[in-house]
């Protein structure tokens, strides 16, 4: 086990009607802020209208910028600075999924920070201190809502690019399971792979003696395979959505990551494909994740053999543990097929005309990956791998 | 699955020779501090002399109060009090286990508080603030390196109680498993008994759809089931160490209780032996959780069917559901016996002449638990069947 330090502050309210108290809790970071989403859903789900309310009720006056894109914007981030500036603003409240409380905190970052906020995504500055940031969220996937990360796209020259601070983490989280009934199918299933793959990227590790962390993220796993179809066959059940909407939280809280050292190679690919196509971050990894563990396995079956006997209830055959090992991954595919997703870049029409591009762009800072240390010509066999 | 708000803030510092940088996180906390411990075993170790040495370098002023025995005591909690009022103390850092922690918790709440500290645990007033608290922890056991609660024993009366505030919740508590090498078996034992009660305490519960969270109690108490006999036949294994070290944390820091109404009756049973007898509190749980298991398991033989099935790997008979929850009581039963502890109270020779006494105690203020409501009537039963 590595050592570590871990810590995470976030408050989590987790129930029905619970943003009815978002008012209360932003009031603590006083009497302005920015309220940060994305498109017309929470308008037509009358959610936009019970946030002001609340904020309203504790005379909180609100400066608005909606309009986030599903893989948030630098040009949009950049509007939000300047609002930040111009009004003197101390909180910024996100209401929506990952994409939304992603922007939300490069705007906190670049709102104490005199240069452009795109530095701390190229790694010319770091952060060093932010706005606090509340969340209500209504896509239960990226696990941005306890997380220090953020992921944002520059569309000059389409780079995707992450960063992370300890101060980021939000100050409170919202979590109302009947928020998300109304989320399409699709986006539903993206999400399940999106928590799905963060316990992914924290699994497969080279580290040894990791058996607590590895229980943890077997377990919520499976939960979130057991509830996925229920979620998608009956929306409206509120049991199964709350197991994958805190299922998703705990996937990226990270703290079933102490201790180890996760891999990202797959989010980096990932990254390349979503900031050129803008398809949505579940559906690449959906088609990355299972092409990464085919071209890698080989390294450490044993921990494949693991993946699939406990988390895919394979039976372990001993005298051909390869054969296990490339079994739960089979079981991976199916499961991610029968939700929904696509598995490979064929099915959402996207050919080989960048592959050289991407691999490239993935690269050129370091390699990708810790599981196995992943350069140019790798990556260019795992998009080989998953057309 | 129930509505719940959880926040833990405690920064956990885990690894090797951690407990060198206590001076650059208590300094946050100011330039004076109460160091509180127990008995010699930290001088004796060289862990006090590390210690002081690094609040030293950061030119801390140190009071000091030692003599924390096991149940701690109230007297010395007032002690203590005394000691931060007159020097105008702001922070109290622990050395110790469960016992110096929930002293010091008790400590920093009746600083803050112009009445008699026990009025906080006969619930006669609440906290509403207290000093902050810092831990370096020996043993894993207790969970109070970042719970919100504190366990104390008033003399006068021979009376255990509990009681618990978010401010109580340590800010950082530095975990070192070398520390715990030094541990002996027993008090190893006891420490591995007390954190699987407090994951049982959770997952006995009667609500319904605690998929994620069943699963996650079952994973951790996995974790310290197959490490549990390593600790103790090679008391110097880091790995092992370190499982059960971060095992006891997340066993009680409430993030595997979210959502889940837990018992708590076992701990409530015990504390009246341990008030009136000073056995282990783990010892005294070894005792008392199966016999509460058999005097209630029919109640939801469901759940102890999947505790059977899941934790002990007992397989289920569908036709036979009792008896598969009975073989995974008597497999617990073997497991603790196999760690050194005992299990019934002959063993540790308590005879029935205080049976009828606890039993009122226990009960004095209301029923207990939650799985099954236990009145004087089923308590005294609860004894009889750990004779």
């Amino acid at each position: 086990m590595q050592d570590f330090v871990f810590q995470n502050r976030t408050k989590i309210i987790f129930g029905r009607d619970k943003e009815e108290v978002v008012g209360q809790e932003s009031v603590i970071y006083g009497k302005k802020l920015l309220l940060h989403y994305g498109g017309g859903s929470i308008k037509a789900s009358g959610l936009y209208d019970r946030v002001i309310n609340s904020l309203q009720e504790q005379d909180i006056e609100i400066i608005e910028l909606g309009g986030v894109l599903p893989n948030p914007r630098v040009s949009l981030v950049h509007e939000g600075i300047s609002l930040c500036k111009e009004h003197n603003i101390g909180f910024i409240l996100a209401v929506g999924g990952g994409s939304v409380i992603d922007s939300a905190k490069a705007i906190a970052a670049g709102a104490k920070y005199d240069g452009d906020v795109w530095d701390f995504f190229t790694g010319n500055a770091s952060v060093s201190d932010s706005l606090p940031i509340g969340v209500v969220l209504t896509i239960p996937a990226a696990g941005s809502e306890t997380s220090e990360g953020t992921v944002i796209t520059n569309e000059d020259g389409l780079y995707k690019r992450a960063m992370g601070h300890p101060t980021l983490r939000p100050q409170f989280a919202i979590l109302n399971p009947v928020l998300t009934y109304t989320l399409p199918s699709y986006q539903t299933a993206c999400g399940i792979t999106d928590m799905m793959a963060h316990l992914l990227e924290r699994y497969f590790t080279r580290e040894r003696n990791v058996e607590l962390t590895d229980r943890l993220c077997e377990a919520t796993l499976k939960t979130v395979i057991n509830n996925a179809h229920t979620v998608l066959e009956e929306p409206t059940n509120y049991d199964a959505r709350a197991e994958i909407m805190w299922a998703g939280t705990n996937a990226h809280s990270d703290l079933f990551g102490t201790g180890r050292i996760g891999d990202w190679a797959s989010h980096d690919i990932e990254h390349e494909i979503s900031g050129i196509y803008d398809i949505a971050h579940g559906a690449g990894l959906a088609i990355v994740f299972p092409a990464w563990m085919k071209y890698v396995y080989k390294h450490d079956v044993n921990r494949f053999v693991q993946f699939a006997n406990r988390v895919w209830d394979v039976e372990i055959d001993l005298y051909n543990p390869e054969k296990t090992a490339l079994a739960g991954i089979k079981k991976f595919e199916q499961f991610l097929h029968s939700i929904g997703m696509p598995i490979t870049l064929n099915e959402v029409e996207i050919g080989d005309e960048h592959f050289d591009e991407m691999a490239k762009k993935a690269t050129e800072r370091w390699p990708l990956g810790n599981f196995v240390k992943l350069h140019e010509n790798d990556v260019r066999h795992i998009f080989d791998l998953a057309r």
